[in-house]
């Protein structure tokens, strides 16, 4: 059947109830995005991750043959949306696996973490001096004797409160100027936002309106965009919100989004879902507060060089390709309406600087609420996300690394794996080598494993003695150890109730490990190429979404950071909101933020010989060389 | 008959041609508006001035009867535009004295002047470093030990040739600039633009553009608008155009077009007009150059304070009321786009900065060229337009002051006053007091006199005793003193040919004499008040539209300038377009430029008791105090 025909088909999706009209030949994954609904995609459409399953119920379909789906499954009519074209209407059921639950839970932690952080940030860092800041300027009305104009009236007015050299005024806020001073007879409420070395006027208003100025701190992550909304007359937080990333039908990280981009010349298309997804962050945010959007003068946005390159459709091809060279690593402040970010109109959009196509501003955003960069002895900073990056350093010198660790621990290509959302496994243990106890977000009946339960789970199927050393699954005569679909497993939850099992297969093991080793081998490259000794090491931040609680202690158990004293582990949460707000909050932190950036050296992990080398050391549970690992070793039975 | 019928008219004008339908009860001036065409009106269609005068030849109307129009007029259907209603599908003649000349000719001397001056400038003060420049920018590629970004990578590149500490890129330009930097393995023409304190990346392009760059200075006059085209790679002049300000039909002066704005809320269409004038100038010359307007990056622009408000559509209603404040005096440079300029869509739009509403940027711009804030002896700057702006300093003070001398020598409110214009009597000797000779511009039959015509007039009128030194005609038995229709009248060409006799009344001279005693008191009072003597002056300036040629000793003789030496009189044309192509050929001058208008003072004339004085006793030719003007009394003899 051509896809050239120009009917159309319905295509109805349950039991969400959408129904979408696309041509003839469209796939089901195509029909999925016009619908609006995210089906889970690593692949990005290329028919090899077999996560995109959807269950047809009625209609007539092409479908690739897969070796993904079992032949139960294709006997049920799961397809693999992907690989599927409409020939008829259709309609289609989504396994509730795909549903994308706002995982509220993750957002009050961070919340949490990012108070206290700030807290201490903003008592002994930086003092609060917002990026952008209203003021209430009063002046004296002209007289014969001072006819000055109205605009350097004001101009003179505010450089009585604030030490701003050099000065721009928006032309719109210029037209209106004559009228808004005479309205409250020359007291007025001056927006002022701080743009690369000159203040700029972005707005005036009568003298009444003083008091009210908002603004939001962005993450941009690859797989959560979380939002935070600011009083800047106060600095606190008085919002938070998140939403997945809903580029993710396009691809679960980004190369894969680039690639799809780039075949399909649809840049602008992934530029608005993600631009779309943070508007819907400060609209819901603005609703629930009763705040109008042309009272959110500022935006600051952290995330990967690929995030921020997507959000602004900067071009990240060359990301991708060697040598890696991202668009711009330092964005200069734009107005946040170019970029289609719907805030005040003149309102001023701050992208924190990156340092490279593989760090972005969000480890930046890192080192800076960790403040590790003002420190005197040597801190390491991990963020555990798609990649995992890692950074070295002190006061006097930061170099960083970007091990390919894969998205693992975000859940992703683990059969069982899901994000920190409600129904996840987020803390494991295995008592006695036998009972396994669990606890889900939500304290529902599981549904998946994340990030913090699947580091939980290699931990303790290790020390338990479950899996080996290389991780394999021991041949022992536990019935939970058995052959599925997917190959060697073993069940952690039975399934129940209708809900299916929960288990982790041989693979999903090889693959965290593969995610644990690669954080771990950049560890030790970056430490060897600066003569670092474990005792020169003061403290280890982690930091990424892995749900409300990580017990950091098991990741060193599985050997995936050093072995040091427990308090001398600290999990850190989202930085990158956290670096975000902070920059928000004080000129100086986002100064600060651009001298880090410029001055962290990018150590280039696939240029260096030694790093396959370490990495296959570190393949092992937790290292082969075990001296390495004390704590661990202690934990479990000598095998 | 009611303003409110809604039935429609049709309108022609001859001999033009056009047509135009307007509702029933629309006047004429409102229809010759819309049809586009120009009816000189200087009370802004009050029915005073008399001006808009056109002929009915056919159709319904209603006129208030008029004491300007004659008898024998009225009989003719002679109406005032603005005070005859169309009742009814019409057809009129629109007299030539109304016709629309580009005044080529003036421009074609600003031009000369205007290359003399700049050539001096460049020579002498400033060195050629342009507002907006080009810069051919070679980078190294990336490579795998050189990953810079694309944006830093270029910043880099441009920071080896030029020095600006602060930069800042559009974000267009970012979005592309990846794209761009690669299609010339990165060799790239970048357009640098200076910003008030930081420069901005506004163009960036293949390499092999690098020589193409133009820019346009601007004098918005309230009468005339005057453009020139720039080439930026090599600073020079590469064509000239004018055009008459649109504006003219909403009053001839600013104050009555700002009442009329007022009135009708009308600032968005007199911005228009006025926009439109300097685009079609703009489009003129880039079609003659065949040059792409993309590729005009920056525009420049001098004018009074007013102008500039209506060009950008500031608010201009409080230069009219006291105490007389500007919206802005200094305008920040802005993207021309935003105020409708046509040139590149992220070219920059620079207004020189005005003293105060009464002392505009085209002041500003005549010091500037003249030079006379670098002079260690004082100099006086007078600049006749439609007010008379004076300017008295040197290079440690400089004070100025506003005399409202009307627009006479610009040919307003003056029986057969014209613009500097083809057929206009430029220049104009009375031969052993009887006969008249005089040159008009293209040699052509007379039509009407312009400025320097009417200095002359007056000036001969005086030294062959054909006037008294109160400018009365006197009871002589001349047969070209006649009872006008006007009043008392010197026939100065008698009627010929079809043409009609040129003469100036008794009402004119006595609105030339009030001009120039508005100057001359001026002048005064701002030597009294810094207790300057005549020998301190070194030289005076005079500037204006006064046509090709202007015998400056006349000026002196007719009392309006100080009698000085002839050597120390210079005429220096348009100073306001010469000194806009002076900044934008220099950052240095544009600098220059707002510390010329931060440093003057204002003096308010309205608000000195010893004006009036100063120019009663200036009512007299030359003056009450003949020993002012021993250079007068010589060519007079003694009355």
């Amino acid at each position: 059947m051509g896809d050239s025909e120009s009917t159309e088909c319905t295509v109805g999706f349950e039991p969400i109830g959408l129904k979408v009209k696309v041509p003839t030949g469209t796939t089901l994954l195509e029909a999925a995005h016009r619908a609006g609904i995210y089906l889970s995609s690593i692949c990005g459409g290329d028919g090899y991750c077999g996560k995109c399953k959807v269950i047809v119920n009625e209609g007539q379909f092409h479908s690739r043959p897969s070796p993904l789906l079992t032949t139960e499954e294709s006997r049920e009519n799961t397809v693999l949306a992907c690989q599927t074209k409409v020939l008829s209407d259709m309609t289609v059921t989504v396994p509730n696996f795909h549903s994308l639950e706002t995982s509220r839970v993750l957002m009050d932690i961070d919340a949490h973490i990012f108070s206290r952080l700030t807290g201490k940030t903003r008592e002994t860092l930086f003092e609060y001096s917002p990026l952008v800041q209203k003021l209430c300027v009063v002046m004296s009305p002209p007289t014969v004797v001072d006819h000055t104009a109205d605009h350097e009236r004001l101009y003179a007015a505010i450089r009585k409160q604030v030490d701003v050299p050099i000065m721009q005024t928006g032309f719109r806020v210029l037209q209106k100027l004559s009228k808004v001073l005479r309205e409250d007879n020359y007291k007025a409420a001056v927006t002022i936002g701080q743009r690369g070395g000159t203040a700029e006027v972005i707005e005036v208003e009568p003298g009444r309106r003083c008091k009210t100025n908002y603004a939001v701190a962005v993450d941009v992550g690859t797989t959560t965009v979380v939002a935070h909304l600011i009083d800047l007359t106060t600095g606190k937080t008085i919002d938070t919100e998140a939403t997945y990333n809903s580029q993710m039908n396009f691809g679960e990280d980004y190369i894969r989004r680039i690639i799809y981009a780039e075949q399909t010349n649809s840049f602008d298309q992934l530029q608005d879902r993600l631009v779309h997804d943070v508007n819907d962050l400060i609209m819901t945010m603005a609703v629930r507060q009763r705040i109008d959007l042309q009272d959110i003068t500022a935006a600051t946005c952290a995330g990967n060089t690929a995030m921020i390159h997507f959000l602004l459709n900067l071009d990240p091809t060359r990301i991708r390709r060697e040598p890696y060279v991202a668009s711009a690593a330092f964005v200069p402040p734009i107005r946040a309406a170019e970029a289609g970010i719907q805030i005040n109109k003149r309102g001023l959009l701050y992208c924190l600087p990156a340092v490279a196509a593989y760090i972005g501003s969000d480890i930046v955003a890192g080192v800076l609420t960790t403040g590790i960069y003002t420190k005197e002895k040597l801190s390491i900073f991990v963020d555990i996300g798609t990649n995992g990056e890692i950074v070295l350093g002190n006061k006097d010198w930061l170099i960083c690394a970007s091990s390919s660790a894969g998205p693992a621990f975000e859940g992703s290509g683990i059969k069982c794996g899901m994000r920190a959302g409600s129904g996840a496994i987020e803390s494991l243990n295995i008592i006695n080598g036998v009972e396994i106890q669990f606890k889900t977000i939500g304290g529902s009946h599981p549904i998946g494993i994340c990030g913090s339960g699947l580091l939980d789970t290699l931990s303790e199927l290790f020390v338990n003695a479950i899996i080996d050393r290389t991780g394999r699954l021991k041949a022992a005569d536990d019935p939970r150890l058995t052959e599925g679909k997917d190959g060697l497993q073993f069940q952690l939850v039975e399934p129940q109730n209708g809900h299916h099992e929960i288990a982790i297969t041989q693979a999903d093991i090889n693959n965290l490990i593969r995610s644990k080793a690669g954080v771990f081998a950049a560890i030790r490259i970056l430490m060897n190429s600066t003569q670092t000794k474990l005792d020169d090491i003061d403290t280890i931040y982690i930091a990424g979404g892995f749900g409300n609680f990580l017990n950091v202690q098991r990741a060193v158990t599985i050997g995936m950071l050093l072995d040091v004293p427990p308090a001398r582990l600290q999990f850190v949460g989202n930085t990158s909101i956290a670096g975000a707000k902070t920059s928000l909050c004080s000129q100086k932190a986002l100064e600060t933020a651009e001298r880090i950036a410029e001055s962290m050296t990018y150590f280039d992990l696939m240029g260096n010989p030694d790093y396959m080398d370490e990495f296959i050391k570190a393949k092992f549970l937790p290292h082969t060389d075990l001296s390495l690992f004390p704590s661990a070793i202690e934990l479990r039975p000598q095998a």
